[in-house]
């Protein structure tokens, strides 16, 4: 019922993350709307990714050279690496502008009911880091899941004689969360961690 | 923080309907994913979007030549006239397949407290279409509300003199809703447009 070129905007769009075919109609409709500048950087972009963008050698990060905009930046600090499942963590712990150290991303997690061992996710280049460089600390920026957990152990198995700081974030009740709503197992772990606020 | 091609692409996609900054993000990120030959047909469609698509000369729907598939398909009955306020309507209602006419699509409704007058939407060449052809039946497929009213009585009162059955969609109850959460109003017009089963 769409003209062709519609109905392939609908297509495409349909193979975007979480998008179905109300959604992608929407879309295709409003891409009809756009200005025309708007369109010209749209397909640029598009040609873009697929020809620009790579993952950073060091780190896995999204990057147009050869080095991502933090593994390049002089002034970070690269002996603490933050480990991440994926590229959006990134995005998330930047906007914190608390951060000044490096990442890694795994780009999954090891889960063996899954069929992904250590072996098809990024971390044997993170050893190779460490043991190439002058790595201190390692902190695990993971959601908490026995995925990660897993994950986080094994990495910390293989580096146990390194003499290499490993850490994990918090965990626990979120800031202007109700407690009224706090899943259990948050909570318990809130609990677990709890801090002495009278030494 | 993100390289420049994904930071384009998310402030492209933060220009279409109802998307914010973190669906565009997550958007942008599954675009890198898309297979060489979608982000092909992606870019094509994206430049036919802005060149090939144009509006159909007779019921301004989308079309890709002089008319849309609808007018332009000769089994298609062209003396009944269904009115829509937009082209994702004409989908909705093709969906059905229970309707042979044809349509009309205004482009939005006349409403005066936010300044659109009847010649700000498609109205004028809806009379032409009266004017010239054999239109035997309008009916208006128009969501239920203050605007819609004022737009389908303007029309019929301008169309008054011309012989033509207008008529505008049944309103009610839909098919599968729970009685308890039907909002007032629909209540009160299926009520209203209630149909007499023993006659």
């Amino acid at each position: 019922m769409y003209p062709t070129t519609v109905k392939n905007l609908i297509e495409c769009l349909k193979k975007l993350s979480g998008i179905g075919e109300k959604t992608a109609e929407r879309l295709a409709l409003s891409i009809l709307n756009l200005d025309d500048d708007v369109i010209k950087v749209f397909e640029q972009s598009l040609k873009d990714a697929k020809t620009k963008i790579r993952r950073c050698k060091i780190c896995n990060n999204l990057a147009e050279d050869e080095l991502c905009n933090i593994c390049s930046d002089k002034t970070r600090d690269k002996k603490t690496i933050c480990v991440v499942e994926n590229i959006k963590n990134i995005i998330a712990i930047e906007k914190t502008n608390c951060y000044h150290g490096v990442y890694h991303v795994l780009d999954g997690l090891i889960s063996p009911l899954d069929g992904k061992n250590p072996d098809d996710i990024n971390i044997k280049s993170l050893f190779d880091r460490v043991d190439n460089g002058e790595v201190l600390e390692i902190i695990f920026a993971l959601t908490p899941s026995v995925e990660s957990e897993t994950t986080s152990l094994y990495i910390s198995k293989k580096l146990e004689n390194k003499n290499i700081k490993i850490s994990k974030i918090a965990h626990g009740v979120p800031l202007g969360a109700d407690m009224e709503y706090i899943d259990g197992l948050t909570l318990e772990m809130a609990l677990e961690n709890r801090k002495y606020i009278n030494e």
